[in-house]
């Protein structure tokens, strides 16, 4: 498996384009993104499980219930979300690309990502759309990704080629961040195209099991959006032999778009609004996979262990504090706590207990901007990651005044 | 009932003292407190849920396992958690009082908040538990009250008088914040007295009753503190019949007891760290008691929505989208939010959807330092508070160097 360029565009016959239409004030970024296959592809999808749900999740749920998909629209400054209109709107932005490229809307992704409970104008929209799809290009990736950016600071994509019994096969993604991130069975919006030839029971059964360990274990800030969704889609140009059952090209598949999940997840971590640092909290010794998992997502949701982080301040006791309060059956006389970074590992508590650390070490260590927390339970064989970033005096500007 | 001043001493019977022995740096606070009752009190309690607790809570649990305590000795400027000789040392605390007042030291209660994971010198204490002692008088309540801060920027007192069956009886409390405030079946250091009789088990079910609606509906920064408790003593002195069932002078004590409690999570509330806003979520129209305090609670925690309150932006979709995933059951095509302070009340939201709404109106009744937000569920006749504060600069300040 190696990493390559392209993004969304790098697997056979996927283009995308992106362009500013209008809806956001800023004229630096893009707010309209369009990925197209030029096959119909095998689409799965999951959700997020806010109750409040933006209107786009309900027209997209309805589009791909059949399975396919051959393209999505997407735009930023605005969630369509809380508005009465929600569903007509996405419902139109779907129909604008049927008129514009030769597909049905039914088989059109619909995603919008921005401010809850304002309407969204769809004039700026229809009058962009035929030429985002007439820019649709094989490198359009870098103007889509641009496009679906809110408070983001830069964009999100990431590649990989593998072998699938000895055809070439790609899977690309894009992101968007960056505020309103802790997903719960889904995660922010996440666009993963491939050329490989999957059944859609499959290609759902990935998608759902990878989440679990990936977009599921991030937390920029603790608050699940109403938007998120993560899609991929498969068209099959790979012209690998089709994967329908648990087989090991399914295995080989899994890896890869796992190396891509994983990719887009650090990404987003280490872009969460005002950070300055990527955490990772990994956990091992876990005496169950459901335990490692609640004790790295307890740690790495933490404001007090977050704040910690932008201090470079090796406030294990937090660490300590957020493992008690998880939930999880651990026991707290056997934790060992250590901090990693390129300046390299030092450990600072163990058996749950303080010891004596060089305090001058930990400053080294923490003042880089990826952040290793590595908690041993001692308790057992499972292990567990998570993602999210530290919490900064940007992270307060960012959101004390977001809609004006 | 009325309120009066003398916080944990204005019940009869109770003296305090507070003095700084060394323990925090800084000397223009105190770190040493004392409360001590002339009468042997009924004692009752409600402990952190975090698995990592104290040491001193450990010892205060066994200690009044009878029902029985006398007198309360707190240090600030130490948690005495995570560290090897942890019970040694809050044992020795507690003999400490003992050798210089007539209790034993089983009637102590002890209590240590501060830094995790550091080990607590008795030196400091050992050296002013005399003085301490000494000095106890019924005006000590001020630096008693003074000597649990930590990063607090105002003590937190109250009391009240009020009669139970002709008999004029109070309740007095103190409490710390500030942060690592998200009570979980319990809470911060509280500590409340009164001069009421009343049974062991009355008591703790008069405690164990009420914080379910009023420390357990506090969160400052989402991180349940490892050395959380609230005790209750009651010496008696007042002479009322003594409280032995759910009569009506139990509904009255009840009443008072939560005029302190609420009194004190406002207090905590407003002084949440780097806070400039004490927030509180009124919840009505639920269709249980559980979806209210579910509702509340995940509105009160949303760092986002805590951040917008900061920069007064009427950020109403951020409300929603708590509610959405606060794992309640609620209709959310029915919810009305509005936001209220003492210049007045707006409605921004009205069944789930967006209204015209001043932003200009909004900016102004925000701008106020006590906001309420008003969510009414339309589904029912149950409601629900929770009290919690804005996400500031201050809190990443503080907490970004907190050790240091």
């Amino acid at each position: 498996m190696k990493k390559i360029s392209g993004g969304v565009c790098a697997a056979k016959g996927f283009t995308a384009s992106g362009i500013h239409c209008g809806i956001r004030k800023d004229k630096t970024k893009n707010d309209l993104s369009l990925i197209y296959s030029e096959k119909p592809c095998t689409a799965a999808a999951v959700y997020t499980t806010n109750l409040v749900k933006g209107a786009p999740l309900t027209v997209t749920k309805e589009h791909i219930k059949n399975g396919i998909a051959q393209a999505v629209i997407c735009n930023s400054g605005n969630a369509n979300t809380c508005n009465a209109d929600g569903i007509e709107i996405a419902e139109k932005m779907s129909a604008l690309v049927s008129e514009n490229l030769p597909i049905s809307a039914e088989d059109v992704v619909v995603a919008s990502t921005g401010v809850i409970g304002q309407k969204l104008d769809i004039t700026p929209i229809q009058e962009a759309v035929p030429t985002l799809c007439k820019s649709l290009s094989k490198s359009g990736n870098d103007d889509a990704a641009n496009g679906i950016m809110t408070t983001d600071t830069v964009d999100k994509q990431i590649a990989v080629s593998f072998e699938l019994s000895g055809i070439e096969c790609t899977i690309g993604g894009m992101a968007k961040g960056s505020g309103m991130i802790h997903p719960d069975m889904a995660t922010m919006l996440v666009f993963i195209t491939t050329d490989v030839a999957i059944s859609q029971e499959m290609l759902q059964k990935a998608l759902s099991t990878d989440i679990q360990n990936t977009f599921n274990m991030l937390s920029i800030d603790g608050d699940t959006s109403t938007n998120d969704m993560v899609t991929v889609l498969a068209n099959g140009m790979a012209e690998n032999e089709k994967i329908t059952s648990d087989n090991d090209d399914f295995k080989t598949f899994m890896k890869a778009l796992n190396s891509v999940t994983v990719g887009l997840c650090k990404m987003i971590a280490a872009d969460g609004e005002g950070a300055t640092k990527m955490l990772e909290c990994n956990v091992s010794g876990a005496s169950s996979k459901s335990v490692a998992k609640a004790v790295a997502k307890s740690v790495i949701c933490s404001s007090l262990l977050k704040a910690a982080m932008f201090g470079a301040d090796a406030n294990w006791g937090r660490v300590l504090c957020a493992i008690g309060y998880s939930k999880a059956d651990v026991d707290v006389n056997k934790i060992d706590v250590s901090f990693r970074s390129s300046k390299g590992e030092i450990k600072v508590c163990e058996n749950g207990h303080s010891i004596d650390f060089s305090e001058e070490k930990a400053k080294e260590i923490l003042l880089e901007n990826e952040i290793e927390i590595l908690v041993d339970l001692k308790d057992g064989e499972f292990s567990s990651s998570a993602w999210g970033c530290d919490l900064t005096y940007d992270y307060v500007k960012i959101n004390g005044d977001y809609r004006t």
